[in-house]
């Protein structure tokens, strides 16, 4: 007999069905005892007779394969057990308890047990949605012609020049884990790809420890040919921040209401230079000290700002300085910069921006920011032989995740937490 | 004016088009000059009166954009221009003929030059197919109800137990650099996702240089629940394949014609036990030395052979040895094991099986192959709490590429080589 799943049960009524999953939870009342059963696709009800079937043996999250009956109940659909097997008995009692809607962890016991921990619904409807985040992105992208890439971890140097690198030892050769795939991904427009993204970890030897920052995480990355400036990124994001998020609705209703998620609307989206938001913060909320940049608590006040002025989820800060930007940074004026950060719900999720495509004025700014072009001879050679006008940006998988699930954590947002001091599970 | 792209310029027939991209290729003949234009889609010859525009301007690879008045001569479309305006001028020549169908370069030249040498049609080519192989594995599995994974790559111990791992200096820990995703497919099967996929890096630290190998190559992993053995995935497999291929067929028709690639069918494909085809290898190629395992000849040998009897371009070997395998396969009789390889025109590109699910066998198992159960703690203890039959597998993406288009070395199929003597660029 093939397996049914639990959320195709309803289709097999008064048929006996082959079911097979984790005990959920086990409620003896009399001579008869309800069993849940959990399957990828949901929870059942399997009513037991405990005159045939012993119930001890039945402990919380064995794996089993029960046949029975599909009845109806009311609305619900529920098994009337014929037969229960015990395929994979569970040794010991799980950690925590599993079955209760919220479980109320402190976020080390979460991730410590993360494989256990994500058997709960609402962990794991945390996950369903992030996968289909990536999966929006990737789908969106595909259709607007660009091209998934898989550029190397292993790198020779670090694309911001920063010092933020994991060393490897790489046979007789110093490396370093990719803190992003900027440099490829225009290489990759250079090689005439010219539309090009990628989902993968990037790796950040940042030592805070904060809510917001992990230590190996998953970016969305695209860049792309042919752009008039930073604005042809922003319009593109906002159309593909639209296209996840409908694509979200339509995938992940169930997940959407286990965790009451706000999908916010990405219409009118604010789009303001970062000395105006300065002068708001300054103004409004008596933030004085910011001058070229904004902090997380900046972030947090312009995100009321928009909310309350044009509720909206979200702003575009644009025209960073160059002194704030890396060296590729196409300049603006004197100072300021092609650059934009989105902020949603007051956390920074993306940072984009027009790239240089000149040869010689990228050389002059690696030099102007005290960098050795010699030390990025493989990446700058590539600009002497026609690179067209291009940028692109990147949107943190967990960040956008933790903020449209209102997450208090990270953390809680990533598979298995890679932070200042963990590296397992 | 919107851009257009070469493919939809037969769209605007007698019409004014702007195009933007490479100078492919420039022939004088008197008065006038043919420009071949390459973008993303194409080339398309452009036709340029030389008095009205100084044609030494025009380097070759500069990327510029053309407005003229597309007009059909016999089958084919070009441009009749009207003004030609440099976006980014090439400084240098470039180092290799990208304008040559065949450029006839030593490997090395190849990658070393690898942003240009893609540039040049056949090798974009290359990664066009790549880019789709990965793009049909993804989204057969999302059909089947898979759930696409990100696990760490920064672990911190190996999968297969082996000595070949990347150290990376994590803070004050010693971690590695993930050799596969296998413990957290597993992970993620009894966390209740069931069904799992995954396409990433890995990393091997062998030091062999061969023309199959390479130390950091794409893996696109699956694992799923609930199977009764490796037959299931097999099974999966064959279908899995065929919707690659046909989704090539598709998506990819023009790469296909450049590369002359020979699509093959899945169909009938042999299963044999690896013990005979170690008979066949002895008693029809008088290969004897082989007694538990399979080597490269073997393999190229074995492929010949159901090439000929059973004109099939691939062929599963099963029951590899407990020995040969690593400590989570599920065994099979005394000696044997739940696994198989795919062989694909005489190379290895998929190793799978059954994985043990039963807590006790697991560890006992890591103490007969001389490992201490404490390492694994982390991963072991999942199967203490309820975990069903499971099992999975892996393709190489560049491998199959490689063997797909018939390349002669691996390294054709790499974005960017990651080998013992490379990590640039």
């Amino acid at each position: 007999m093939e397996r049914c799943l639990v959320s195709e049960a309803y289709k097999n009524l008064e048929s006996v069905v082959k079911l097979q999953g984790w005990i959920h939870k086990v409620r003896k009342l009399g001579r008869i005892a309800f069993v849940l059963l959990r399957d990828r696709t949901g929870i059942i009800q399997c009513v037991v007779d405990t005159k045939k079937f012993d119930i001890k043996d039945l402990k919380l999250e064995s794996v089993v394969e029960i046949k029975g009956i599909v009845k109806q109940n009311k609305e619900k659909f529920e098994i009337q057990v014929g037969d229960i097997k015990i395929i994979s008995k569970a040794l010991d009692e799980s950690p925590i308890e599993l079955n209760k809607e919220d479980m109320e962890l402190n976020i080390d016991t979460l991730i410590d047990n993360r494989v256990i921990s994500m058997r709960n619904k609402k962990v794991s409807s945390i996950f369903k949605i992030e996968t289909e985040i990536a999966h929006g992105f990737s789908e969106f992208l595909v259709k607007k012609d660009f091209t998934e890439i898989y550029t190397p971890k292993i790198v020779s140097e670090g694309a911001e020049g920063g010092t933020e690198l994991f060393k490897v030892k790489y046979f007789d050769m110093d490396a370093y884990l990719a803190q992003s795939p900027q440099f490829y991904k225009q290489m990759m427009v250079s090689a005439g790809y010219e539309r090009v993204f990628e989902i993968g970890h990037v790796y950040r030897a940042e030592s805070h420890d904060t809510k917001r920052h992990l230590n190996e995480y998953i970016s969305m990355d695209l860049e792309m040919g042919f752009i008039e400036d930073e604005m042809d990124l922003i319009k593109l994001e906002i159309q593909l921040l639209n296209y996840i998020f409908e694509n979200l609705k339509k995938r992940c209703s169930e997940s959407i209401e286990v965790l009451k998620v706000d999908i916010p609307t990405v219409e009118n989206v604010p789009i303001m230079a970062l000395s105006e938001a300065i002068s708001i913060l300054r103004e409004k909320y008596n933030k004085t000290e910011l001058t070229e940049d904004i902090d997380h608590e900046g972030e947090e006040l312009i995100g009321k700002f928009v909310k309350e002025k044009y509720n909206s989820d979200f702003v575009f800060l644009t025209h960073y300085s160059k002194e704030k930007r890396p060296m590729y940074t196409m300049p603006c004026k004197e100072k300021l910069t092609h650059s934009f950060d989105l902020i949603f719900r007051g956390m920074e999720i993306t940072t984009g921006g027009q790239r240089i495509n000149n040869y010689n004025m990228l050389k002059q700014n690696m030099i102007d920011k005290g960098l050795n072009p010699e030390s990025f001879k493989n990446y700058l050679d590539i600009f002497k032989l026609g690179m067209p006008p291009h940028g692109g940006l990147a949107i943190g998988l967990e960040r956008i995740t933790m903020k449209l699930l209102n997450l208090d954590n990270i953390r809680e947002a990533a598979f298995f937490v890679r932070d200042k001091k963990r590296i397992l599970p």
